[in-house]
């Protein structure tokens, strides 16, 4: 078992990945010192509940936790005011109280609807993320919890930092393969914005990544998480470093936006993204070569690499304009300066961002 | 004018209370650094704004911000998710973005509203709070924000604190009369719960406070907001001290459920509820006194100081079962030790509960 901390002060909090590790759960809640005596309520969706529910809830009340569940339909579209109200139903069924925690078992939909009850219910309880997709090794820390509105993503939330993160390696081998490479583009990210070293070990190890070996992937969850871990403990609250997180979503989300949510996976959009702000990077005068690797090595990894050319850029453009990365009018993007870094520019125009666009449509 | 600090570290902010003080907003704007780039938004309710918003836009335009508003039904049914949603609509139409703020203008129902939509637009922006009722100078200071759902009140909130608090004691003048003695029963707690003689002064100029003397009526919210602010300070997310606070309101809170919010306000269920509380002080061995003074008072100042007899004990407790104030299976009760002094009991049983309620239904 890999272990690591947040550093957030009073907030800090472990995560824990390894193989078959859900079976230490109850020690691993004792050591966070979660109550046995308040109800837990673990929220989870339709998708993951029949591979994992069972078990978890056995294991719950084996160690002797009062734990209920609550299942929300599986998809994008459960992260909204109104699934957020059927959990505090769920939660006050249940007589959860200031004690209580709500567990998160699921990918990144579960993680930020469930996080954002966690924050909200009676003004904020525990939580714990038990994360079943390599994309929620990035969501699941850094305590950005959110639903999403009809017109913007994630426009409703909180920061709320979890009592400990649970990732079991074990609970990622069912992953269909769509999946599994969507959610290595977040851990590619990680390396391009802070680690070179892990970037080549990215492209070394393709196929065991691909294939899940399960030493492989706990090593790359485990950079993956350090480095998202070290940047959110120097801004948790996204004033400035923690925005180069953000490398490759300004351009995804609004593809995300415009495609439908689901018709582009969130690590296919990025990847996109990425390879978007590698040619700005060019523009900006910084080697080609950052540019060849992105894409390079995306393109190994069999994801998008340009825009499918039926998104149409003014739509594009128009969902990016009500994004959350925009500041008093001013355009914010990450752009990246060699592999491994990455600044945050504050000059890029919209006319700059819609060449990139018009780029990545067919030419990418 | 009147000023005082709420103490809360880097989230500190000043009250400003006195007659005719909102023609200097954009200048106490401006003390806060609000941005006049970002958009501001205000909320406000249908009762509000046909009296006061006209003026407060003009104002915030004639000074250079760039505002924007939105008006919500009147009434605690406002108080729910599909109204935060209605908000943030708003906001995303106006263009809202990180370095915005949302200014709550009304009573407490758009001070909690509109303070959980921008404890959780964009995971929080800024907020102003510009009560317009005696009431709203307990819930606009100390950051407690919510909605309700429909099982349970303000169970779906955040602690987001001000910017400033702007109190101008013109905007109360045409508060209709019950409104006003509602209003007052929050006044008179902060002196049950720490000021003897704020309690006796109190007494002594009923007559002042019920007519709406600006001098009076000014001390009178100075005094609370300053008790409020000094528990705040010292416990501002309710570990304990802050407890204090809740004086009247396990029964308050039962009786608003039992009743229908808005069959009985908030500050005429609390003043029967710290009856029920004096009354519980007396079965616990403190002096009679405390049970005497404290229903006189709000005799004195036509509040109710029994329960309607015709909601049923049952449900009232069962409301209270429901309510946040229980932990771990314990009852928290507030029970005054003396006039001016309180004190967190966990002993108190869900039998002598009720024991107190059913001596306030006729006999209280």
């Amino acid at each position: 078992m890999r272990e690591l901390t947040v550093e957030l002060g009073e907030r800090s909090y472990p995560i824990y990945i390894g193989q078959g590790i859900l079976n230490d759960i109850t020690a691993l809640f004792d050591r966070a010192k979660l109550s046995r005596k308040s109800p837990l309520l673990v929220v989870t969706d339709s998708e993951v509940a029949p591979l994992h529910l069972e078990r978890v809830m056995a294991l719950l009340r084996a160690g002797g936790f009062n734990a209920t569940s609550c299942v929300v339909p599986a998809g994008e579209t459960s992260k909204s005011l109104s699934q957020l109200e059927g959990i505090v139903t769920s939660a006050l069924q249940a007589g959860l109280d200031r004690s209580s925690a709500i567990v998160a078992l699921g990918g990144g939909v579960v993680g930020d609807l469930a996080g954002f009850a966690a924050a909200s219910f009676m003004r904020g309880i525990r939580f714990v993320q038990i994360p079943t997709t390599i994309l929620a090794h990035d969501s699941s820390v850094g305590g950005k919890v959110a639903v999403n509105h009809p017109m913007a993503k994630n426009i409703i939330g909180a920061f709320h930092q979890p009592e400990l993160v649970l990732f079991d390696i074990d609970l990622l081998l069912t992953l269909p393969p769509r999946q599994v490479k969507a959610g290595l583009s977040e851990v590619i990210k990680h390396g391009l914005i802070w680690d070179a070293a892990f970037t080549q070990w990215c492209d070394d190890n393709t196929e065991k990544l691909l294939s899940l070996d399960p030493e492989a992937l706990g090593y790359a969850l485990y950079i993956g998480c350090k480095v998202k871990s070290i940047v959110v403990s120097q801004d948790e609250r996204e004033n400035d470093l923690r925005a180069i997180l953000n490398l490759g979503h300004t351009i995804g989300h609004a593809l995300e936006a415009v495609a439908g949510y689901g018709e582009l996976l969130h690590g296919e959009a990025i990847s996109i993204g990425m390879v978007g702000a590698a040619k700005l990077a060019q523009q900006f005068g910084y080697s080609e070569e950052i540019h060849e690797v992105t894409k390079g090595l995306f393109l190994k990894y069999g994801l998008p690499v340009s825009i499918p050319p039926h998104l149409d850029t003014d739509s594009i453009m128009s969902a990016m304009m009500h994004d959350k990365k925009f500041k008093e009018g001013t355009m914010v993007y990450i752009i990246p300066m060699e592999i491994g870094k990455v600044e945050i520019r504050k000059d890029v125009t919209v006319e700059q961002v819609r060449q990139i666009v018009e780029l990545l449509k067919g030419r990418g």
